[in-house]
């Protein structure tokens, strides 16, 4: 995929310039100067040859086939350069040009004409607004970043071409080793997924890294990324999560930042690992790029100091990783040859005076152990290790293996050298212990992704039949919210349970009413206007006798009328008192790059003081409906607590999948509460006690 | 303070060698390199001169004063190398020596007596088992560590001698200034208390920094450190919390306690500066040893790129900082040099194209803006900018200010010269946006501690007078628990309000009982051995009639008798039914190190299942009370939400410093639940209806 940009045989730079410093000048400058085979044709109207290539005065004029155009022209000639790009069938194109959507609205217009023209002409292009493209593999920096990485597994895109720079600089000194650098720029034609398809394919990337604000498909993200990350990590670092930063986000490129909540679910549900630093970012990068993912928990520590140790051991804690003891042959082994004061446990301290003999046979000793599925070997630059030659040791050592080894050799005058060493021979090495803990555990999650058995889907038949009149009936009115009886309409049409119910007009219909459901009743003002109708006191409920009734009808009317004088009162309903259970909400909610979220939480204060819930991007596999009842921190009190009954938590799966197949069916469903869900012991399902939803065009 | 540790005009080392790479060797070697002015008297009973150094059999023999003596002889000598110190006056040693507390018991015990010997000799020591000290104002580097820091102004305590390597080996090549360093070993003498207090009076000294595994005396620990954090910012990385473990507990407020809330809590009310990992010890040190801490929240950024500056927003929205638009004036001045694209918010964003006079006049512009507490400078290594001379223009700006300017200069080969640039004029760099503003976060926290009203302490009189009968009889009586009667009496001496009630011993008795009080009434079970009531059927409420009442004495007894035979059934409580209110817990429980921890909850679930409580050491200021009810999630509940009525938070504090001055007063209460204790609205108090005290031997 995209091989023009990636393997071209021929790249012209339009717009390539004479003078040092200028874009199109290094542009030019890096194409030429990191080995890349292919021809190369500056196009100049004015200058006859620039760093010693032969120059155009435009792309017709070249007299070779050109697979890849770099354009650096003002924003007003790109267009034209597109067209000409079309005429020449130079079918990829990198626009480094600014000016466009990031500029304000002018610049926003020129991009929507950009992006048909290109469309017109069969040009794919990355950018605009972007600082270029680098292929290690193939050689070719055309980008104007000073320096060019070295050969190496990561594949990194950013949407800012600021965090390329950084990124890069970052990664030069330290022989970091990267496959390409795609700044993405505006996005305007090709996407983060058209990227993360073509790294997955790409044979010379091993871990697929991204800086991302915004994406302008949510759903073709997610479905990407959940392909993509089953092949390779994908791991990303998104930024604009708060109103701040949302803020300078729309500023900047004017990408629309997604809500938390939504990215959030959306990684959960394709396997993205999210990085929440820069640091993290690298971090994490270097474990999956060098090393093999552990296929299980149990983790290993070596040191040869307590005080790490101990960090390193916190941290774990905090993670996913389990540090086990070794199994006792190990333990009598390790007590063979290290100093009886040594700790043999895990971690395992070698003590300060262990020189790299003992760290080798020591890291030997614990890879016997087959339960032990990562090992981290830690290193304080004592006046007596060598830190070099245990480098070599650990190197020697983990590079025979399929389980994971990854360093934190502590400080940096005494150890940065090695390092480097260790990170080129394939172990990554980090400052602190904490970031060691951190990478390793995000692989082993990772690993877990992986081996996730397959999502099912669930539909439910016929619903949709049933509740079309419903929402067609709403829509042709252009009401924005469903009435009582819609409501009730649409909850019976997918399934759920709802107490017995009666409309009354009258108080004596309502009186009637009761009676035939039977005492006691719930009372509940009707009216399309209303929404909370508890808040109004609209609501009255353990309602007993006949009295009870006829003064709660007074009372509601009553009280609506004097409180919300337009409103039109259809009725007041009628309904049986539920038995006791565990009150939960579900609601879907819509984000503008993802669609239908779906929501789970307990009913009442965990949701609205607490704010204990949980969000997956509609429509859900039945492990999501699972996961995200379980993702809650008031969850146990589902299972039940000092001696309750469980809740019937499969009834409660089965309506979020319900409420999922309704979000996928109606997609002009802006809203919508379930609100509460009454939970009865389990085997005794589910009723839904009062809902609304609001509904938009189509 | 310790003069004679850190301004010794003399040094003996006894157990110098000749032989390099010997410990003895290596410290005589550093104390003599790096310009100690005073005398060096090398003791080894073979040697005439090492290191040029006129050499003595002894202490004895050196015929001059000598004010400290740094140890290095093998354990078993080190006790009479003690003793002859004494015979010299020499008050102040450093035991390098390991081989003691950390090498089982019997090192144990020779440490042990090592304590005993210093004391009637007179002679205050560290250690034993560390790597020395380092003072770099005096020139002094009495330890075995390969390198001496550049001066500045971090003095680092630690107890574990490999992180003081680690920490001196990252700092030596980043140049980053420390004005003492000490490696604390086994703390059998000298604590970090002690070096706390010492270094708050050092005038090199401007932030305080520590590793901390336990602290012997938490008690002391948190009146030093409240001490010193009022005046020097006190910084601390404390490992360990998985060793804490789960410790058995019979109540609630034990079974969620653990010495990493204590550690917490210490924290808190002591104004220690928490950092969580060894990387953010060195981020904050660096910004309080060179920068002034912020007056206010307010923060500017000013960024060459919009990612990273969207990065830095989003880590700003997590902390206490707020991002404010600078006054319209200032915005006015902006727009009148930046290019109109650029951003004039916050964050500014000056554009890829900035160069230093760019970021100097905009550094300018804000910081007119008085609001302005604190600037964050971020760049990017564009093609464009000159880095250093950037950093050389945040120097001259930000060195002429009372107010905080970090920079984040990201990327590795093109800014490590400039940050090393910055850090040594004053700014603190840092690679990374979010760990910037995480240590500026950490300074505005710091200001808003010394800021904080000196703490006010409630005592109540009377109480434990009228309590003390209660814990002598138990005590007395060898037992671990107070009966229902003694807990009644407690609470009611504590001014705690409970439910009316009486003991009945017979069916007959009950109804009269609850006749008396009034119908409704609760029941429970009165027995030593039973505690907790509810779970064993031993508790029934809302009891309404004659019938009631017997029935329920019936059963009651009845299962008590079956599920423990052995309990001893004192009777059964009638106690009045409470007016309804929310259920709040409070407790007390112990820890080794620090004593009473008082823990407050919202009762029930809230408690249990999602453990949303908070602690306090004992004795609690009137702010601690305010402020741990605040600190739980779940505190708007007791606000009122939906309309509900503010429950009486002021009498929830006033119970907290009481249940406070309980635990103060009988240091003898292991553990204790009030629970629930139930809290009416506003103004109409609270009613603790159940609770539980353990209690210990003196």
């Amino acid at each position: 995929m995209l091989d023009h940009f990636f393997r071209p045989r021929s790249i012209a730079v339009v717009g390539a310039s004479r003078s040092p410093g200028k874009v199109g000048h290094d542009i030019l400058k890096n194409i030429t100067r990191y080995g890349y085979a292919g021809a190369v044709f500056p196009i100049n109207s004015e200058a006859s040859e620039i760093l010693g290539k032969k120059a155009y005065p435009s792309l017709s004029s070249v007299p070779h086939d050109i697979d890849l155009a770099i354009i650096v022209v003002p924003p007003k000639h790109v267009l034209a350069v597109i067209d000409q790009c079309g005429e020449r069938k130079i079918d990829a194109a990198v626009i480094i040009t600014a000016g466009f959507k990031e500029s304000g609205l002018e610049g926003s217009r020129l991009e929507q004409e950009l992006v048909k023209r290109a469309k017109q002409a069969g040009v794919r292009f990355i950018g605009p607004n972007c600082l270029g493209i680098i292929d290690t593999h193939a050689m070719i920096n055309a980008s104007f970043a000073a320096g060019m990485p070295v050969q190496g597994g990561i594949g990194f895109f950013s949407q800012s071409g600021a965090l390329c720079l950084a990124v890069l600089d970052r990664a030069l000194p330290d022989e970091i080793g990267f496959s390409k650098f795609i700044s993405m720029g505006n996005k305007a034609d090709l996407t983060d997924t058209d990227i993360m398809l073509a790294l997955a394919e790409d044979d010379n990337t091993k871990v697929i890294l991204g800086y991302v604000e915004g994406v302008a498909d949510g759903r073709k993200f997610m479905e990407v990324a959940s392909l993509v990350s089953q092949k390779k990590p994908v791991i990303i670092l998104k930024s604009g999560i708060t109103t701040s930063g949302a803020k300078a986000a729309s500023s900047h490129t004017g990408a629309l930042s997604g809500r938390e909540a939504a990215f959030d679910a959306a990684f959960k549900q394709s396997g993205v690992i999210r990085a929440h630093t820069i640091n993290e970012l690298f971090n994490f990068a270097i474990a999956f790029a060098h090393q093999p993912v552990p296929r299980g928990p149990n983790a290993a520590i070596i040191t040869n100091s307590g005080g790490p140790g101990i960090l390193a051991a916190d941290a774990c804690d905090k993670s996913n990783l389990q540090l086990i003891p070794l199994h006792k042959e190990y333990v009598d082994e390790l007590r063979s040859f290290l100093p009886p004061v040594a700790s043999f446990y895990n971690p395992i301290d070698i003590l300060g005076d262990a020189g790299s003999d003992r760290y080798e046979r020591t890291l030997q000793t614990v890879l016997k152990d087959e339960r032990i599925n990562s090992v981290m070997v830690l290193l304080t630059p004592t006046a007596v290790v060598d830190v070099a030659a245990t480098a070599q040791a650990v190197i020697r050592v983990a590079n025979a293996l399929d389980r994971p080894v990854l360093t934190s050799f502590m400080g940096k005058k005494s150890v940065e050298g090695s390092a480097k060493t260790l990170l080129k021979h394939g172990i990554p090495n980090y400052d602190y212990p904490e970031e060691m803990v951190a990478s390793l555990n995000a692989m082993y999650r990772y690993h877990v992704w992986r081996h996730k058995p397959a999502k099912r889907m669930q539909t439910f038949e016929d619903c949709r039949r049933k509740a079309e009149r419903v929402f067609a009936e709403a829509q042709k009115e252009n009401r924005d919210r469903l009435n009582d009886l819609e409501v009730h309409d649409v909850l019976r049409a997918y399934g759920f349970a709802q107490p017995k119910s009666l409309v009354a007009r009258t108080s004596d219909e309502a009186v009637a009413a009761a009676k035939g459901i039977g005492f006691p009743v719930v009372m509940k003002i009707i009216s399309p206007q209303i929404m909370h109708k508890s808040d109004i006191g609209g609501v009255r409920v353990n309602l007993n006798t006949k009295k009870d009734i006829e003064r709660a009808f007074f009372d509601i009317t009553t009280r609506v009328r004097n409180i919300m004088p337009t409103a039109h009162i259809v009725g007041v309903l009628i309904q049986e008192m539920v038995p006791r259970g565990k009150e939960v909400i579900m609601g879907i909610t819509s984000d503008p790059q993802f669609g239908h979220l779906i929501m789970f939480g307990l009913g009442g204060v965990y949701v609205e003081v607490l704010k204990d819930v949980s969000f997956r991007i509609a429509p859900l596999s039945t492990e999501d409906a699972h996961e995200m009842i379980r993702e809650t921190k008031a969850f146990p009190l589902l299972r039940g607590v000092r001696g309750e009954p469980e809740a019937d938590i499969e009834a409660i799966e089965h309506s979020l999948l319900k409420l999922s197949q309704m979000a996928t069916d109606f997609p002009n469903i802006v809203e919508a509460d379930i609100n509460p869900l009454i939970v009865r012991d389990r085997g005794h399902g589910v009723i839904a006690i009062d809902a609304r939803f609001l509904i938009g065009g189509e």
